[in-house]
């Protein structure tokens, strides 16, 4: 299958098969920080594209035409997951996204339905088609997922917070319930991740983007639990599993343990450092701050040519920011990493 | 000088002196959770608060006499330094601390004044002598200062900030001027903290609340450094230092051998690994984590008595929250908090 791509440098990465040079995708990289997306923008308002497939195709292939990366990951947004369970969602500018009426109680908790993602989330299945079709082989497309502790937490706080004071007053004060929706969340996120991959998905992305606020003993409890459950479930699909946790610098062994093919990494860690921890047992991405794309080429250049240095030689390392790119950083600027990333990186993965 | 206190465990534990029980405090421990700090709040804005030494005394005073910690905190904020810098400081409801001329080029770091704080900061130092001697010597008094790196990023962004955008420009285009203004805020943290001790706080803490945003080469570079041209310089002076740096898991080594006393530690850190590793050259403080004053008290008791026991026998630690005590936390949570580890900590510090 992996041989029918024109490039298949991403999977082949994945499982740490030689490559002749380091992949490179960039999270967020169908986003505000393209022109030719705002101008999509500008007539649809965002959620109108995640559930129109002729737009969030649009979108989605833009990062390949423009910018030349080696993948691409399907236009959407981890929320609708908690709309397709039943949850009303909207965006507020200058908010983000809020569900007015959060899962508080046990009675609240009631309202959440069991998906059917072939009905609940046809609208991103249908996209990942056209997507596929629309790319042609070109190169991989990736789907993804929040995971259940970040689901919950947005679903608990119903938008955005800086101390999460509810979801981790729920987790405290009820958790046999919090367990409870962590449960049907993860049976959600399974079968909407099967559902992509049986639709032509060919790599998976779990992210836990709150997982760093937790303690040790309660990320284990509450996300590292339900990760696992969700990656034995999807691991029969024979897909890679990339699993991108922020902050979370502890249970690095236990990520690489979980069963995901690939760790991904934020800005913080050391890449070299974790490959020699884990590195037998997964591949790397990540993990270039993506504030480093404000400033000029020559150290944008300077900071990639340290991350890929930092890994070292061999395959195993899928070239990528530590998080999001940012919506005011300049396209040139990603297209100038990109570039340097593609011919610096051969040396890596040339015999001595 | 330690023995003329009443009750001076925090200072032997921060001297890492045998102690009869942990000592506690907690961070932000004069603040509004208590509806005691809230009747005063009602009437005086929060910068008028600060700058008037019988408010900050009473205010600094209340969780003593209320929640019986073991050390008082004295009520400020760390933008007085910025303000007494030159930056006009306005306080907005619902956003927080605002400079509205935030400083973004070298023009802007112009009108960056050298400080004197027995005159840009009299009120300050006014309302720790009065402190002092309203405490009468019943426990001792901490002063405090954010890092050059945290004023920094607060002095360019403005205001708080989720991706902290344009700090990370400024150091990334122009580590020249970043530099220059991290030395020349560096200088006004020391002589404000050797203020602050000569007129009598007892120990002082250095809070690096986003140092944990930088990579780790940047961390090295535009925050440590500072921390460390502070701590030698407050050294000579006699009290402990405390050097609190927020989400920074690597680096540990590296702060523990800053000159710091003790090491603050957020909740996502193991107490008992982070001890086997650096304990023998600091003391420890923490790191409960502060949403579980929203659990009952037995949970409270559970988890206090999970950090105790990690950290185990022996002086050394206090006992801290790992962030400052949230708004909406119901004090009797607090004060069940302190008299668990009051009784508890006893069989820590028995010989066998």
């Amino acid at each position: 299958m992996v041989a029918t791509f024109q490039n298949d440098l991403f999977l082949r990465a994945c499982k740490r098969l030689p490559v002749e040079r380091t992949p490179i995708w960039v999270m967020r990289q169908a986003g505000r920080y393209l022109p030719e997306y705002r101008a999509v923008r500008q007539k649809y308002d965002f959620l109108t594209m995640c559930k129109t497939p002729d737009l969030a195709t649009e979108v989605t292939l833009q990062p390949i035409d423009l910018i030349g990366v080696d993948a691409a990951i399907i236009f959407s947004d981890i929320l609708v997951i908690p709309e397709a369970m039943g949850m009303h969602l909207e965006m507020h500018e200058g908010i983000g996204p809020v569900f007015p009426h959060p899962i508080r109680n046990e009675s609240d908790a009631q309202t959440l339905n069991k998906i059917d993602p072939t009905v609940d989330l046809k609208y991103v299945l249908d996209a990942v088609a056209l997507t596929k079709k629309e790319l042609n082989r070109r190169v991989p497309l990736i789907g993804f997922s929040g995971s259940p502790w970040t689901l919950l937490a947005y679903m608990v706080e119903g938008q955005g917070s800086k101390t999460f004071s509810k979801v981790k007053y729920l987790i405290y004060n009820n958790p046999k319930l919090a367990h409870r929706l962590l449960d049907k969340i993860a049976d959600a996120v399974a079968i909407y991740l099967c559902a992509k991959i049986e639709t032509g998905v060919d790599a998976v992305q779990i992210f836990d983007t709150w997982g760093g606020i937790l303690s040790q003993d309660d990320f284990e409890e509450f996300s590292l639990n339900y990760i696992r459950k969700i990656i034995s479930e999807v691991k029969g699909k024979g897909v890679p599993v990339i699993m991108f946790a922020k902050g979370v610098h502890y249970h690095l062994n236990n990520l690489a343990e979980s069963g995901a093919d690939v760790l991904g990494l934020d800005w913080t860690m050391n890449i070299g450092d974790v490959r020699k921890k884990v590195g037998d047992k997964v591949a790397l991405q990540g993990n270039l701050d993506p504030t480093i794309l404000y400033a000029d080429h020559e150290k944008i250049k300077y900071e990639a040519r340290k991350i890929l240095k930092s890994f070292g030689k061999g395959s195993g390392h899928i070239f990528n920011l530590g998080h999001g790119i940012l919506p005011d950083v300049p396209p040139e600027n990603l297209k100038a990493l990109v570039n340097f990333v593609k011919e610096e990186s051969v040396s890596y993965h040339m015999d001595d």
